[in-house]
Parts: C-alpha cells; structure tokens; sequence
C-alpha cells in the first residue's frame, strides 16, 4: 500500500515538472483565437476600406516594414499609411497563416498574403501573393496587437525600363 | 520603529513583485550577446562567400523569405540558396540591429540592412539598402540560431519596361 502510493507521488511529480516545463511557452487556445480573430479583423478592415480599424489592430509602437519604403514608426505614421493606401486603392487582402507561436507576451504569426489591388483611379486590378511574418504583444489588458510587419512579394521586380532607346530592328 | 518596518516590508515586497513581472520575460546579456555574435558570424561567411558556414547558423527547420521567391524551406534549401547566390555575386552585407527582444526559447532581431552585390561575371555594384526581422530559437545545446528570417528593400521597384514603344516625339 505504502509502495503504491509512493509510486503514484512519484508519478504526480513528474508529470508536474513535465507540465511545469511546457509552461516556459504557453500558447493557451486563447491566444491562438485572439490571434485568429486579430487576422480575420485585419482582413476585414481592409475589405471595408476602414483605415481607423486596421491601425487600431497595432500596438502604439509598432512598426510596419512595407516593401519599397522605410519603415512606419508608430501607430499614429501607420494610420496615415493605411489612409495614404486606402485613398488610392481598394484593396482585398486575405491571409493565409502557416503557424503561429506563442511565447509569453509575445507571439509570432508567419504565412502567405494574397492582395488584389484595384486602383481607384481607373486601371486594370493587380494581384500580389508574398510572405509576411507578425510579431504580436499581448498588451495590459489582455488583448494581442501587432508590434512588428513585414511582407515581401514572391515576384521579382519588373525588369527596369531601358535607359537609352533599343536599337533599330534589322 | 513597527511603522518603519511594516514600511520597509511594503517597498521590498513592491520591488519582488516588480523583479518578478520582468522576470516574464528574461533576456539575459548571454542570451544578446549570443545573438550579436551570430550576427557578426552571418556578415563574415557572407564576406567570405562561405554558403556552409552562412547555412550553419541556420536551425534545421528554418525558413528564409527572401524578396521576389517564394519561401526557402530548411537548412538544406537554404544551403543551396547561398551556394547559388555566392556562385552568381560577391556579397558584402551589413546587420545594424535596431532591437533584440528574447522570450524564453524564442527571440527576434530587427534592423536595417546594407547589401553591396557585385556580379562575378562583371558589371557594376548594386546597393541594396533594406529592412529585416529575424526569429531566433534557442537550440537543446543552449546555443542561438535562426528560426524564420525575412528582409525587404527600402527602395520601389523600377518602373516596369513599357510593353509599346513610346510615341515618338514631336
């Protein structure tokens, strides 16, 4: 009886510090879904053209690193970028994530973008697919913000125009 | 002389308490100093066109999402990626690393870059000036690599070839 019960305190101590040591990255299925729903409204902000409900999804200091451009310091400069962006075109984004950790406060969220860019101005829509990589915060009251972006698109650029006229067919 | 106790009492549990949320998460100077050290490793195999050593730093299941391709998966991938890129280039690359935040197991590096790239074949040195976010893991022997790295240029793309010969002048 004495042995059995040693075994079973045996075993309760190790599963513990098992659990103790998962613990050091705890990903809750809280945060995954609070990190999903951030995607989804990030999503739908774009759709909607809703330059105020997409910078209100980063952290005060975040930053934004868009493709041809230096980076985007803080909330407030990303709000102009979205406004900037959404005056010009209408924009279709999805996400596709590949995965998503968690460590603390902290998070991770890497996948692919797909973009139709439709110029308001008049002009054929363009379809960008690239890779991005999120860095998220979990903030004091709990939610997630975004506090670091970065995309890139899986197309080479366009060949330059020439610099001087072609020659002549012969 | 009670009240002066209860109130030495009061201010070393505030400060436990404060030493304990930073605690959350550690970033200790082994931890950075590791980090800038694979750096300082990263720029001198691209110095030294050594595509072995630059894949070395590298965790087996990396991913490396370099602009105008799709992702590159693995160590073995990336190998051939900077065997190709080396065959083709001398490249002499720069790290200024902004931030480097550690979270447990998981970190991330962010900068600027500068990459000089001259052709092997002949022809002019290009400047690439850019951004970059790197994700870090801790391996099981303690040491640093890099997980996930994704990077992309300050400047936009030229302006695409025109697809008709311009009017002629008149």
């Amino acid at each position: 009886m004495l042995r059995s019960l040693a075994l079973l305190l045996t075993l309760l101590v190790a599963l513990t510090a098992g659990a103790c040591t998962r613990m050091t990255t705890p990903a809750t299925s809280a945060d995954l879904k609070a990190i999903q729903e951030l995607r989804s409204n990030f999503e739908a902000a774009m759709a909607a053209g809703d330059a105020d409900k997409a910078a209100s999804l980063y952290g005060p200091d975040a930053i934004r690193m868009v493709e041809g451009q230096p980076s985007i310091m803080g909330r407030e400069a990303i709000l102009a970028s979205y406004r900037m962006a959404m005056a010009n075109d209408k924009l279709e984004l999805s996400l596709n994530s590949e995965e998503t950790k968690v460590a603390g406060d902290w998070a991770f969220d890497r996948g692919q973008f797909m973009n139709h860019v439709t110029p308001k101005a008049g002009g054929p829509m363009v379809m960008e697919m690239g890779k991005y990589l999120v860095i998220l915060q979990k903030q004091a009251d709990g939610s997630w913000k975004v506090a670091r972006e970065i995309g890139n698109s899986n197309e080479p650029p366009p060949a330059p125009a020439p610099t001087a006229p072609a020659p002549p067919a012969k």
